[in-house]
């Protein structure tokens, strides 16, 4: 398996009373993202929600993914366990119903040492043999891992093999690429940072956006690799304040927010997270809109 | 039921395999925590390790707490949930088992609006007739609320009735107390600003010291409510570098170090947590025996 | 000399059209602070505008200042300069006048390294036989120094003896004390945050409070030495919507304004500083009729 | 004038007692930026230490850097003085000797509110015809300006038409490209950022990197220019650490010490402001052999 390109983030669909995972619903939304020509699905992420769900959800929907993709693009599932254990367990099953690959990050309650880290990275590797996306991400993790460190990690952790960075800070994938010669390939988790990500050597684009507005990120994606400077920096201005709104608002109830108002419904964000007030509705409509 | 003084908290003893609490071990812990003289219990807070707990075991703990202190003291559960629905399933719990107070925090993935916390503690709070302690502490649960949003909520919800304060900015409890003309309890819940917190009209100190160094934080506590300036101060310096260092070294890695140091082996924190390296062990041992 | 208790910081006054410094305005400022019980006069800090003065302004207010105190308290004059050689030029200018003691601090364009500091205060030092207070407030001078540093320097410097905190953060006084056995003394440079470093153990309080409240920090002062507790607590909430306003509204404005509504008027700030707005202005005189 | 491409920024040498500006050598090092195919000259601007020199060697170096540049290129002057008066003056003096543009800063001691930074640009502006370039650069003038507000400075007062950002921040540059359609020229003075910034349509970047390195950085803006993207980001790389290392070691003090391995002796920065300490100057001249 070759990840690179547009990783593609689906939300993760609710029953009206918030109670149940709406699987039929999910098949859709990873419809809507095979057609904005992701080049792979990234299930039970942050818009997926992986961290609100009952252990039973979430295998249910890390099952329905792999089974609804059924091959045509890679699949990668996201975990993010407070105890290795627990992020063992999961790492197992992914393995077990044929995911193609984790997306790896700490969570934390306490702040972890990078000792802490290593051991639970080293531990939840060893758990199977997929490749092992460490996802860098503070601001919902609580925790937050060094370029210099999660190198050191892709060196003596077999399968540990690819980084995704979502600390916002660009700086942090120059650091990445110098000190690992070009040879670790990392992936932009910032959505409003994609067009410097790209430039910069990111292997890919790790965003829900395509939920909402189809191949836009995929154009812009293809214009830098082509390098077609103007044009891609056009792409990425008429994008942006989408990008910006979906990352500040928070990305599952924006993007939820959003199928709504593309006739898709997909039920609210669990409690105590809202969905989108009605300005922020608003205004998502007219970016929509203006992005149509 | 009136919260004051010095508001103990036990760690959560494990099995050598680190898979099972070991309640008789726990109910050690709380006949120390007695002995140290505190005002109340609280169990399943940070010192707790109740973010690392499965729900059963959650349970089981509470149960026990309350039952081993058997009204000696007052019982204060703690509950820092990602779901509202799953705060609400513990917070009727902690009330069915007869404690006689909730702590609760919003503990988040995608950061929380206030909106969306407002709604959860009134949730929370209507699920259960206990006394709800408002809990900020942003640098475990990612979130921080402002001492006016506290207020806000002491005053909207109705047995919402006490703040414990964390961040470790004294300037939090300057505001909580001339916002609310000093009638809204406030709690201490940062070690090394004990102190200043107490002379600034805190109502208590929440801490897990007292696990390793008996009646000292009730010491302190009572030489401030009686106005021995000197006194109060010599003994907080006393404690200074001890209280600052099971802090900076993560309370329940560090608790359980000093207890195993004192012939107490409760086990280790559960992973990803780790004990204490040896070097703090030994840092941890001099600290221990110059308090002695 | 023996430098504790309330150190008391005139403001600059200057001519209506901003160009001229007012010398005997600057004596009525410093007789108000004296009629305020304070034990030492500091000018030329923060709230005396410093850094908008020319040289030769300076001189004319470092010299009035020593005259007209005439010995009754110490003088400090303080001096924050961006190259060492003009500092060098200043402390011995302030030794000549016949002031007290000098408060030192670096001032930045570009970041200082601890070397680089510790030379300029070492070479400043070394220009003159008076005692120095080394002072922290990165807010405005673009440095922070740690405890460990500060006391480094003490100890390096034959005249460095004394430090003065202003981060707002108390865990800093803690250090000093603890890091010093006590013996290095610590003065207070945030207003709001004058209960706790008080009761923390620092000599003294350097403010401008008393340019517009009389003796009320005395007052605390006082109670906190003497133990009692509860009338500490209260005068200090008494002053502290006062002491969090002159500090976030910029002190030399406030304490301008403040001054003008009680009919002392001292002319405005030196641009681009601005005077209080009117709403701002409105507060103050409710605040300043509240502690009448 | 129309300010685009490589803006060249000298260091100000000094004579070996630190004391004088020595302006033969400045001549020197302003040929060195000729020869690396600088689009414009900046003189006084951080890399000049503008900070640390006296009112007479401040106009010796504009009036010299003018005369000397005689015409083959733009010529910008800094201007970040504390107060508005003295900004005044050295507009005035600015335009009096033929300088094509002023790059204005805030430099504070106490924060800024927008109103006062406003009033400081406006009256600076005023005093001059040339065009203003607005540059934020919070990390040394202690003031951070927003897009926002920045852009509504360009849209009030008439000759301020350029923004130059240094917060190190992609997204500030994002923001102005969006809010003024593209409209509102923007510089990059983030010498590690310099790639990215480029490709967000940055019109210029303003950098002292080519006293040591030549005409890369003019290669790097070329390349992207002309939508070379693999040879821009291949470019980038190769002069990464260096870029990264000149900020980070202070950026006047590595330029000389890099001048002087390069056998062009500038003198030291000046005090407090220290050389680079030999291990320093060891790694410089390795990146500089391997950039030759």
């Amino acid at each position: 398996m070759n990840l690179s390109g547009i990783i593609g983030y689906p939300v993760t669909p609710f029953s009206q009373d918030n109670k149940q995972v709406e699987l039929n619903k999910l098949g859709d939304v990873i419809d809507v993202l095979l057609e904005a020509k992701v080049d792979a699905i990234a299930a039970l992420g942050s818009a997926g929600e992986a961290a609100y769900l009952s252990e039973a959800e979430w295998k249910q929907v890390a099952e329905y993914t792999v089974r609804h993709v059924a091959g045509k693009v890679p699949v990668v599932i996201g975990i993010a366990e407070l105890t290795t254990e627990q992020a063992v367990r999961k790492a197992q099953h992914v393995y077990q119903i044929g995911a193609d690959a984790i997306m790896l990050s700490p969570f934390s309650y306490y702040k972890l040492s990078e000792a802490e880290i290593f051991q639970h990275y080293e531990t939840v590797a060893s758990a199977s043999p997929l490749p092992i996306m460490i996802y860098n991400n503070p601001a919902t993790c609580g925790v937050d891992m060094s370029p210099e460190f999660m190198l050191e990690m892709v060196e003596r952790i077999p399968n540990a093999s690819m980084i995704k960075e979502s600390t916002g800070d660009i700086q942090r994938m120059h650091k990445i690429y110098t000190l690992s010669d070009g040879k670790v390939p990392f992936f932009n988790g910032c959505n409003h940072m994609a067009l410097e990500a790209l430039n910069a050597g990111a292997t890919g684009w790790c965003t829900a956006a395509p939920c909402l507005i189809g191949d836009k990120p995929k154009q812009l994606y293809d214009a830098v690799k082509q390098g077609e400077n103007e044009k891609a920096k056009e792409l990425f201005y008429r994008q942006y304040a989408f990008l910006e709104f979906i990352v500040s608002s928070g990305l599952a109830a924006a993007v939820k927010s959003g199928l709504a108002l593309q006739g898709n419904d997909v039920g609210n964000p669990r409690k105590p997270l809202l969905p989108l007030n009605e300005r922020a509705q608003q205004r998502l409509q007219g970016m929509l809109e203006g992005l149509a």
